[in-house]
């Protein structure tokens, strides 16, 4: 075989006796001692995160994993009606839409957090970079990610709430600290104020952890996994997804 | 609106001022106290688990979450190449491999196992009724599930791992008690001795969890989809995907 | 490169100068000259249909194509809703929900067929085969695919006007005429009458192509994705999803 | 049911006699009349086309549907291998490669040529506009979408026949006339001749038929729908998946 045929992968590797994952002995040395969440950040950022760094993170995946019906749920639920022998399509469904508009934010707003603090280099001052930064926003017509929630319009409760824990794991770091600059300073600029809101303060606290901007993205999907697994048990046990449909095909009318 | 056009959930709600998902609030009482598989366990089963629960039910989707190259992975990282703006569109790709060859043996061997027990009644001796369906299954030509390995041909570590640590929280139930007799006594009827598979001891152990057979696939996804996620950042930091597809397309040859 | 590391296909092919498919060269003999649809059973069979058998099959794609509002489509739109950057997340999942219940009669119903023909080797009088095969299904306690409709509860429209389409080519074939004694006979057997329904009859239809029965669903699936198009067309000339999930959203309740 | 609660569409609509697509009786004047192109373009651009758009259309289905081993091929085909029970999986899998990467240049090319066109107002010269087009993208070092292929250095035999067919039915319009220029002109801008590719030029003709930009892709989708399904066909004949996953994982090192 060719030298070049090779596939690297610092994963996972097997042989007959032994199950090696991330260099580790599977077996006697992960299973039972490295929680389920403590592996997840292992395997992305390539190394194991410290007893701190696994609580905000699981923080994180908690604040994301559901909160009721959404589109989301919504389409794995009706998905689940038309093709219950195929658990696996049903959560795809629900994964998929998982873009720019409904989990897109916890990464957007880690990556625009990110490319201000790289371009910013040191800062003595967050709250005159968040004055700067939304400012720019403005004069460009760009929205600033994180701002906002339809329903919680005052304060989004995850917001103080993962604040809190990452200070008490000594994980408030720049991410976290520009992004509740901008909570301080947007009314300046927009003469109106705005929540911080949850799926942004994931995405800072994300970033703070040194997890890559471009995966974050990931780490809601995860979250938003274990959600839709919930939905699919109760739609299990307490059908709602033909309801769904019905309601809509009941009171659909033909329009050119 | 009508009456019956209503859609109940037990999953979450929000209003302005609070999220409350499983009856908890989200932000007070589950954000930093709650594990991210501790919640996993709890959307799906409806109730809060215990803390021998969450360890044993953490140590399966920690076994389950990756061993290398599968055809899973390998179809994500492809569906990554092509699309690398749709992380979801990836991973959802990975996953829709969880189907019965690969990531249906958890499923397959905790309902066989449950529907075993269910039909027995009672059961004083595992060895004895390991020794009925094993040669029940053999006069009807059915696999017994759980049975065997491609690689680890004579024991797949991850399955004494598991059995162990089931048995230090007092969760060694009567699904892995069963499967392990299968294990003793199966040579006796096939004539030769087969490994208890990994996925399969996974399977005995949700089951033992009081977890419901039809979902337990739901949980071996759940683990995949963190193995996912570590291959596309693998695949982001060195990429495979555009390798393993030149690999095909060079070594391609027109058959009619 | 060892000898054993190669990949046979059939289907394409290319070279500098020339792309083949089937064999054929794409761009002289196939594009403009051979139809989309002529194409897909081209591809699948691996045979180029006559001029009658693609007119059959583009009949059963345009029957199958949609039929208003569904899950699956209702699916596809929030998706698009929540993910309109990658449209191909939405059609995907929009196809997840081809599965048993919606999509499959067509596969079952051809299935059913082929299976009731290859038992009964050559036929005489397919009333009799009909009677006998209802009865058999009866007293096992067995559905027959392909009879009933929820809303066309006397007659599926699409069902003879497949069978005039088949009989004016010369392929109302084995499969065909078997349904269609089912039809007559099953009333003798049920105490009621049911309708022959649409997707039942285009599982007979394509199974007289001599399509392969394990991949009949394929084609309920690409004709589905014609009409997904359609829905997502729709929604982005005169938006739904977002009051789709509305409706839900605002009728939720909290039922632990 | 308040009056807002309506779900207007013009696709279809059913009752117990009848099926109405797009405003036509279904089973009375669409099949066996209508080809499955001409449905898909209906469905899509909300008017019946015309023989002529037919033609042109259906010969970029054909140019789209497959030219043998790509990513999204062989990810399909894992993915059947792992869970043969549910082909949607299989296919959805393959559909979500059709990304910014490998599908996403129809749709790029179609949309650069209405920005360009839409912002040139009134075209008297188009290789006036070409070399403008291709000297601003140069200057803001962007790539010009439809420029350029891996293996059809000198020239995509799909692209002079596609044009050549859309001339013959009188369609061969603005985006085509623009697309053509800039293969004209493009080496006194940027040094070397790089062939105008078949995925822009189906764009291109796509556009000419008025087809919605932010669709295209929905198209390419369509037509690989049908290429994939004859993999996954051939899969099924002749098994390639497992050997591929095989060469991956036999030639699997481990590297941290």
């Amino acid at each position: 075989m060719a030298e070049e045929l090779t596939f690297p992968t610092g994963i996972g590797t097997s042989d007959p006796t032994t199950i090696s994952l991330l260099g580790q002995d599977l077996a006697g040395d992960l299973m039972g001692t490295v929680g389920f969440g403590e592996l997840a950040y292992w395997l992305v950022a390539g190394r194991r995160p410290t007893r701190g760094e696994v609580r905000v993170f699981e923080a994180v995946l908690v604040a994301l994993a559901d909160h009721g019906f959404t589109p989301t749920a919504i389409a794995a639920r009706l998905t689940y009606v038309s093709a219950p022998e195929a658990l696996q399509g049903a959560l795809a469904a629900g994964l998929l839409g998982g873009g720019s508009r409904f989990l897109g934010v916890t990464e957007d707003c880690g990556r625009f957090l990110a490319d201000t603090l790289a371009q910013a280099g040191e800062v003595t001052d967050y709250d005159a970079l968040a004055l700067d930064t939304v400012t720019r926003a403005r004069r460009e017509r760009r929205l600033v990610p994180g701002l906002g929630h339809p329903v919680h319009k005052e304060q989004d409760p995850r917001t103080p709430a993962l604040i809190r824990i990452a200070d008490e794991e000594g994980l408030r770091g720049p991410h976290l600290r520009l992004f509740e600059a901008i909570g301080r300073v947007h009314p300046q600029v927009l003469g109106r104020t705005l929540p911080l809101n949850g799926a942004g303060v994931c995405g800072a606290a994300l970033a703070d952890l040194g997890l890559p901007v471009d995966l974050l993205r990931g780490f809601a999907l995860l979250a938003r996994a274990a959600g839709l697994l919930g939905h699919l048990a109760e739609e299990r046990r307490r059908p709602l997804g033909m309801r769904i449909y019905q309601t809509v095909d009941r009171n659909a009318v033909y329009e050119p």
